[in-house]
């Protein structure tokens, strides 16, 4: 009955072989280190797992062979012993790209194992006229230009994800994204054959979910429960609960934009009436601050708003009050605690924040004993396409013995 | 490594001891015969779990005496040799209480194990004038006589439930019933002294929650993503995800009443404004019918609406549309396949169901290859107190080795 300490045994894995003790023990090894304080040795490793130290020195060996693992000297040398050697995650070996397509910009960045962005690349550009497969071009652009930085810096590109705004198949077939006016567009066949991803494995998700799970990882570790709404010409949110993003039935959650706030107003590309992207979305926010035209307009309304012009402070509080009766509504009913702003919200906090906060005291039953905090995103407008590269990170975080035995290239 | 094939280990369960094999296999073989299409026999039982003969019938023995097994001839004599047994679920043995307070009426019903109402009574009386321990001792009636009646039929009562519509603690505490105009009511301290339920344990819950708990166990084994709406005079509901309840982060998920639909419409008694409740809850529909006087005020509405009266038709529109309106808000952001109308919407629902479908069809955005159906609850007007008393007869069964050591009254 009993089990080896070092392997913890899920539900998902009744009938663990003797052949996969070594998977389990190379993840275990390498989430104790991703997760420790200090850099722990080869013996508090041991210790800590109830494996052998030869055990431990091996895993450790192909880890460290494999680019996953560095060793640093922990101490400094005192008198004649050895200094002791401390393990960390590599910043050499494996990252992960994060794209972003959305509808006024792409993103591009690296992410290295212990989560540091080594590239990052932004495009400003008008995707709506752009068909799906000229708006991919551009992508595969990015793509090449951040493998070209990989291998500059000897980085190894460990395999792709990409967040777009709307709704994604499980095959990664972009079902919707109306503010692109994308419809069934098989974005692994039309750029899965770039030479940078082949045999590497391409994700597709929903930008607000890929940015949630980017702001979970980046966040203190007690946000387990919040909605991170991603403000950008479409409104979306990714929702966290128990420390797991929460994707819906079958998919689809998270489609705040198109939560109707006045069910008898403005019409909406969706099809809909009064969806709160009408009233809160980007072009709404700079259209009632009279910031249509001209270039840098988000750069402008923040300049405004912080010199207190009034258009364009009552067009904050106007888009801010329609956002806090969509989050009021989210919270009666999902009973999140924590409120994130993100995309074009985050550098606009400030401002939004207070009329959000006021309408979620007015609305939500539970305000008054149960605070909620609205806040800032840590990771600021790129938060997807971070997101999108840890998301990669993570994979070889938690199947080392897969990178591990990855034909080398 | 192996595990005995009997005993499924979960995550929650790594160091699983010896002392505790029994505690599984009596649980394991018990929902072998729940589930089953027809009544098992003990051998039908040894191949299903892997277990032997020998322990198998030590089970089953033990079950029957615990009056948790009944067995049953299952095939008619034929020749000479002996009837097959098959195995039941126990009618004659352990009960659930379910009892419910809401703001018009008391209920409480006694569910057997294969899950048969077995007593049913219900109080109508407006509770809002009435101080909740006055309340409460009216429940205690309903308590006496729902105990009366487990001991003239000769069932043992096993626990009881409690639904309320509002805000719960952990420890049972009524935080926020704010149609009742109870706020911080310790039930438990209050009622948990009744003869009937010393030492048999009590628990309160939302009544959204305990419907619709009772309508994923009663209702067909693919509904395992729905939001079930228990329309009241307050409206709450129940989320049921990948077939699992959501409480959200603090337990209070759910609170659909108090979703803004018209965001500067009519105040609510929660202190917001354009709450659902407010368009859709029970007196909203009854004042728009123009039947808040008189007794019978919902029979009277069933009856208007079903000779097309144009008042009560349009009243029931308009809650449709409102209520059509925070539905496609939920479906949106969290993607349910089926909406379950619950309370007093389960007998309107042919008349509520299509508008609600009009507002989905126009306001989700996945409603078009991704359809949602709306159904009236299957447990009727009492689903929260048959939910409450199933909640008691599934803890039975997931847990029959404590059952069998309860000390015996």
């Amino acid at each position: 009955m009993a089990q080896p300490a070092a392997m913890p045994v899920g539900a998902a894995s009744v009938a663990v072989r003797q052949a996969s003790l070594r998977e389990h023990n190379l993840a275990l090894v390498l989430r104790h280190i991703a997760t420790a304080a200090r850099p722990p040795s080869r013996a508090d490793l041991a210790t800590i797992t109830g494996l052998t130290r030869a055990t431990v020195s091996a895993l450790v060996d192909d880890l460290i062979t494999g680019r996953l693992l560095s060793e640093v000297v922990r101490t400094p040398r005192s008198g004649a012993g050895r200094p002791a050697l401390g393990l960390t995650l590599a910043g050499h070996g494996p990252v992960g790209l994060g794209l972003e397509i959305n509808v006024d910009y792409l993103a591009a960045v690296l992410v290295d194992l212990p989560g540091a962005v080594r590239h990052r690349a932004v495009r400003r550009i008008d995707l709506r006229p752009v068909p799906p497969a000229e708006a991919l071009a551009l992508v595969a652009e990015l793509i090449t230009e951040a493998g070209t930085e990989a291998d500059r810096q000897d980085l190894v590109l460990a395999g792709t994800a990409l967040a777009v705004p709307g709704l994604v198949s499980a095959t990664g077939v972009v079902r919707l994204a109306p503010n692109l006016g994308w419809r069934d567009v098989d974005v692994p066949a039309l750029l899965g054959g770039h030479p940078m991803l082949s045999g590497r494995g391409l994700s597709v998700d929903n930008e607000a979910n890929l940015a949630a799970l980017g702001e979970l990882h980046a966040g203190p570790p007690d946000s387990a429960n919040f909605i991170y709404i991603s403000g950008e010409v479409g409104i979306g949110a990714g929702i966290v609960l128990h420390g797991t993003l929460f994707r819906g039935a079958r998919g689809w959650s998270g489609e705040l934009g198109h939560v109707p706030v006045h069910p008898d107003g403005r019409p909406c590309r969706c099809g809909g009436l009064g969806c709160l992207e009408q009233y809160a979305g980007q072009e709404a926010i700079l259209a009632g601050a009279g910031l249509t035209d001209g270039p840098t307009p988000l750069a402008r309304l923040i300049e405004a708003a912080g010199r207190d012009e009034p258009t364009a402070r009552r067009a904050l509080v106007e888009a801010a009050t329609a956002l806090g009766v969509a989050i009021a509504g989210v919270i009666n009913l999902l009973d999140v605690d924590t409120v994130v702003l993100g995309g074009v919200y985050a550098p606009l906090a400030g401002w939004l924040g207070p009329p959000v906060e006021a309408e979620i005291r007015r609305r939500v039953l539970t305000a008054a004993w149960s605070p909620v905090t609205v806040r800032p995103a840590l990771l600021g407008g790129d938060g997807a396409a971070v997101g999108a590269a840890g998301s990669v990170v993570r994979t070889v975080l938690e199947q080392p013995a897969r990178w591990l035995a990855r034909p080398l290239r």
